[in-house]
């Protein structure tokens, strides 16, 4: 197995940072490429606590539906990750082929299949090659490891160019508990849920329902403030899984916040991978009437091709701003367009709805990173979101490649 | 003055091929190209009737401001156009620049400046060089002709590659009458509305409220259902004016079929210019329940990146059309995603939400035009929409070019 363009050793342990967790990343044979394409998770508990949230996509993979069922009981034992394909759109049989999945996972960790989440990823609309699939689950489970966080993460790789793991460690009164973490997507970053798949794991004592309130906390304000290039995917599944190894008991509040800190860093690198971009664009909405106000304008801003090309073209064009955030309807986002004031990497260059500071004054080219603050005026919320620019590269990626 | 990449003897007579009306094209010298940028169409009566619709969006253009109080009382005499400079963003002197351009214009023609449409075009957010303007006018008046529609057409071109006219005669029982028009708009084709400017004439007997009416439902039926790349102008105005030179009344279903017509061929035209396009795609989505329903569901797919550079690489992906599709939510357009259907180009790649004949039948290669038929299998309803491939030509005209 080859850590493509990366060093196992510069990724952190990811999903398996924190205890009771063993992980692997091999190739079964499903990628042309031969690249690794078979990820495996497995929470050896003492606990086996699990909560997912998924694309709200109507057009789902057959692994979502099958993966809603399996985590509704709050128990999940495993969760198995493919590159290579999808499985979706593939008919009454591209389901047959999930619940097979299922089967063979579980019949290779001892635990029952409605306990194993499925995760595919890559071309929607043909047929895994589902032999090849299962005959991979044996050696995944056979390469199973307290240190396999850095090859899962590898394994479940499409457009990435660098694999994606963080982690974090928490000394708190009772004691030390860890929150890891792994995600791939780098196209279809989705208004709804922003990630393809992510799996996020950790020691600390929690029951299902706090797993699930703190997930969906924590992508609320993480991947669904990811808007990369306005597509959604089929796929986005986002699980937790907790395996009590700790024996901590974190209170709610910091539970939330540690999970949504580890989730923020992976949001981050899914935008500083994104398709092509040379530019991570921070859009910060001050000023807005509700938080679902700022998010619209912020929204509305992200999805504006003119926008993101001006930023490929390192011009600070803040009249493309203004007529993105002038789309949207009054009765979603109140504001006054002559009160409109936009702020770029810290330069007002829009005071009031007309030109300030000369736009030389913004040099685009100077960094990676891009922040526009737009001021509307109308109240006392804060929203960020971030997206990125529309470059040749993403034009390329995406008319060269299928997915 | 030169027609760029055109002879204008293949150019329709555009506004003045109906009677009545004279109109001319000249170089103010607004842009530094040197090219022509301001155009002028009289209506010399005998009667002054016109009507206007405007892009929707919050921030206007200061023309757009004075446009909708001139056109209010129904009664127009004269349009000026002026590329080089949108006027948008320029705050309270920018407006007193459109009130002195139809306060010169009024003079020049003898005519209320309150009867004087303005339009603009170009980049956001700078004052116009007002005193260039101005001078220009005197020689736009001295230009006017009856056959000036296509000096006209041409001087309103911005990133357009091509000038943009149409007619129509109609033989009716009570006599013949024409419509004629011209439009420009290449980038910022909008959801609201799809063109920068167009003007449209007709030497028809109607009155104002017809003349809005029929207006309305033109530009609902051609140039709402063009969404290029989802970014909507802040300068978007189409006008109708109805000389009566022809002395014909025509039936108000009549008259409203040809505007739309003229419409048709114009918006038709502006999908053919989209900036940097290689594929006309039309997206015609059946069995909808509903007319909004069926539109809803075709912007969602004309606003997917992912699908339009598909389209550039020829790869018929009717995946990424599935994934669009999904994104909208049930009560705006109800179906069950099991039973989509997606044809292209004839060939039903996709039927029931699963793969049907083989993506190899679909050569995207052999033409321009793509044709994407969507069936819900909800309801009766067809609509049809109008939009581009993603280019690497698109990324580049948005990013080495301010507008």
């Amino acid at each position: 197995m080859t850590l493509t363009s990366q060093d196992a050793a510069e990724l952190s342990p990811g999903v398996t940072f924190p205890a009771g967790f063993r992980a692997s990343g091999t190739t079964a044979g499903l990628k042309a490429s031969g690249r690794p394409d078979l990820a495996l998770v497995v929470n050896d508990g003492p606990l086996q606590v699990g909560a997912a949230v998924f694309t709200s996509n109507r057009v789902v993979g057959h692994p979502v539906t099958w993966s809603r069922q399996a985590v509704s009981d709050g128990v999940v034992s495993a969760v198995v990750l493919n590159s290579g394909g999808a499985n979706v759109c593939t008919g009454p049989d591209g389901f047959l082929d999930v619940h097979r999945t299922a089967e063979t996972v579980g019949a290779a960790l001892g635990v029952s299949p409605g306990d194993v989440v499925v995760c595919s990823t890559g071309l929607i609309g043909e047929r895994l090659p589902i032999d090849t699939l299962l005959a991979g689950i044996g050696p995944a489970r056979d390469a199973l490891s307290s240190t396999g966080g850095p090859a899962a993460a590898t394994a479940i790789m499409t457009t990435d160019t660098v694999a994606k793991t963080a982690d974090m460690t928490i000394d708190g009164d009772l004691g030390t508990w860890r929150v890891g973490g792994m995600a791939k997507g780098a196209g279809m970053l989705a208004p709804g849920l922003a990630t393809m798949l992510c799996v996020i794991t950790t020691d600390a004592v929690v029951d299902a329902a706090l797993a699930d309130a703190a997930l969906r906390a924590a992508t609320r304000d993480t991947f669904d403030r990811v808007d990369s290039d306005g597509c959604m995917s089929t796929s986005d599944t986002v699980t937790l899984l907790a395996s009590g190894a700790s024996g901590v008991t974190p209170d709610p509040a910091g539970f939330t916040a540690a999970v949504t800190a580890v989730a923020a860093q992976l949001a981050r690198q899914l935008v500083a991978d994104a398709e092509g971009a040379t530019h991570d664009i921070a859009i910060t909405v001050t000023g807005a009437s509700s938080q679902s106000a700022g998010l619209a304008v912020a929204r509305a801003v992200s999805r504006s091709n003119l926008f993101k090309a001006a930023v490929y073209g390192n011009d600070p064009n803040w009249g493309r701003i203004l007529a993105s955030v002038g789309t949207v309807p009054a009765e979603v986002a109140p504001f006054d367009p002559d009160q409109l004031d936009v702020t770029i990497n810290g330069v007002m260059i829009c005071r009031a709805g007309g030109a300030h500071e000369p736009r030389s004054s913004v040099d685009l080219a100077a960094s990676r990173d891009v922040h526009v603050l737009i001021d509307l005026h109308a109240g006392e919320e804060v929203v960020t979101l971030w997206t990125n620019d529309l470059t040749h590269a993403y034009v390329s990626e995406n008319s060269e490649y299928s997915t």
